[in-house]
């Protein structure tokens, strides 16, 4: 729990005094006053975040965590267990969503082995940085007690802190969050469900898309996991103990870890931003450090992005997960900064500002 | 009018099959069914403009169009004429929103004077190409009278064409259109407002920023405009003509070619979509050749989309022009194709599917 408190302790205000400076900046390039928007207001947080004058976001990492759910086993999710596994090297071979969309956006991709229930081994072959932080071999099955220990809860936290600053060493300008684990979206559901207080039914949805009757049973099981394990609301670590995942435990850390050492985070979908609801009941400052990518289908995803204060940059009806919304909301994050970082003013260029007309 | 008639002539429905094979593929991928969203059905379109089974967006090309308008004696910009040819330099210069987003999305822009009210010259140290296609020195006060010949209309098209067909020698897999030109929403209004049948204020938005004193006599000057010059519904280059522009006129041009070229056309926002508006009644077939990259701040760009049937992907506040929201879009493309190109499928990556659940 130390290196909890001291990271949490270490995380300030966004720098209000660079953001004013940004604005004026903004106001004296060649465009119309605000006419480029949500590029503009991305621009100036980034600017606060950072505290820098003009950010360089070179270094762009999407880290993806992978664990598995032993609520798995209540039929929650359109696809077996394996497929966690099956998919994390999937991640390795550079297969997937994405490796695809990382690479587009030229960001390094850190794979995490927080909880697969399965091992991992990584080989030479392979094209994307692994990471083995197994936690446990898939969480207990919080439809019949707490999915893990108060003591694996705090534990998965600290390592993504821990996976941050490891990787922090080899250069970070931004962060997405990304993850992969059958059945995650039902923790993700019950971890809403607590800190919402909205019934059961209006935050969960399809997952990977399952039918209608597999939703009713998915409703069942998390209600019946919330009436055992009474997660405390105003403890993050008893609900990610009660009915968190590893994956997301250790998205946490790392979300928190990024706010301390002023990196901006783009959150992807669903379970990434359940993970940032944890970290913000942790440290409530880190609220500014989050930029929403995108609105994703998964039905709770709207409530807690409005817990949160979040306006999502994308609506592209994206439900994958992995980090994709993310890698792409860190394109606009990109152009963002390049925009105040480059652009002529009118002095520079020669153009006459606007009349009062 | 030959070279229109022929263009027109040339451009053929898209490729039904090949969409259909791209249906497939995406749904073997390894990611649950649809999971994606927008970027599949993005992907899918792609395939069947381009008649590619795995097409390449290498070559990315925004094509920036400037000319000046007479009616913007009628105050109707909060910007002096003077600033579309000091923003054509900063253009060449590299300085602008769309030069800084073109580099982020490693697009080549091509800056073309299509009636700028100064002579623009360009000199060596110019980072951008640029093309003198000047039709005239701005159109003429639409309030007062047609703001171009008819023989003038046609050539503005015609010219747009051959601008994109010299560059498709250079190689383009996709094209952005983009525009300048003081008092340029003032004609795109109108050409809405002939278009949508719907009354000019509820397609008059305030362009570059004016108070509300300066849009009401905006849109009476519109009223006058479309009064005098009475254009007719049915006939694009009449309405061109009458209450249009020449790069208007261009980017109509160069969206008619792209589309006989099976390139997919991204469209930025109110002015453009005003352009492709007036391609589409010369070609309805065009139509499943546009992209909409973003629904802009300005009033009328929503009702154009839907007469176009058009469903933008970016919701960014941006009302800048230049092809700025365009360059955004495309690297949604590329991204898309990249997902349909580069995803391992099930069967590759030794994934499980779904199980019916």
């Amino acid at each position: 729990m130390d290196r909890i408190k001291q990271t949490i302790q270490k995380i300030t205000p966004i720098d209000d005094k660079s953001m004013e400076k940004a604005q004026q900046r903004l106001d004296n390039l060649t465009k119309p006053l605000g006419s480029l928007g949500r590029l503009e207001e991305l621009a100036k947080l980034i600017v606060g975040i950072t505290g820098k004058e003009n950010p360089d976001l070179k270094n762009k990492v999407i880290f993806t965590l992978a664990a598995d759910h032993g609520v798995a086993k209540e039929k929650v999710s359109a696809y077996p267990q394996e497929v966690t596994a099956q998919m994390v090297y999937n991640f390795l071979n550079g297969g997937a969503g994405i490796n695809v969309l990382a690479r587009h956006i030229n960001a390094r991709v850190i794979v995490v082995d927080m909880g697969v229930a399965q091992k991992v081994t990584s080989n030479k072959s392979q094209v994307t940085s692994f990471r083995d932080k197994k936690i446990g071999y898939g969480t207990k099955n919080m439809a019949a007690g707490p999915a893990m220990s108060r003591e694996e809860a705090i534990r998965a936290i600290e390592t993504g802190m821990e996976i941050f600053e490891s990787e922090y060493k080899n250069g970070i300008d931004i962060i997405g969050t990304g993850e992969m684990g059958i059945a995650n979206t039902t923790a993700s559901s019950a971890i809403t469900a607590v800190f919402t207080k909205k019934p059961v039914e209006e935050i969960t949805g399809k997952g990977t898309g399952i039918t209608d009757a597999a939703l009713k049973n998915k409703i069942t099981v998390i209600k019946r996991a919330l009436e055992i394990n009474k997660p405390q609301p105003d403890d993050a670590i008893d609900i990610l103990a009660k009915v968190g995942g590893f994956e997301i435990g250790g998205l946490a850390g790392i979300i928190l870890a990024a706010a301390s050492r002023k990196t901006p985070i783009v959150i992807d979908g669903f379970i990434s931003t359940a993970a940032a609801l944890l970290a913000c009941q942790l440290q409530p400052k880190i609220k500014n450090y989050l930029i929403a990518s995108h609105s994703s289908v998964e039905k709770g995803h709207k409530f807690i992005l409005g817990c949160l204060g979040l306006r999502p940059l994308l609506d592209l009806n994206l439900r994958l997960g992995e980090g994709t919304g993310a890698a792409l909301g860190i394109s606009l994050a990109e152009a963002a900064v390049k925009i105040l970082n480059q652009m002529a003013t009118f002095k520079s260029a020669g153009v006459s500002e606007s009349t009062k007309l």
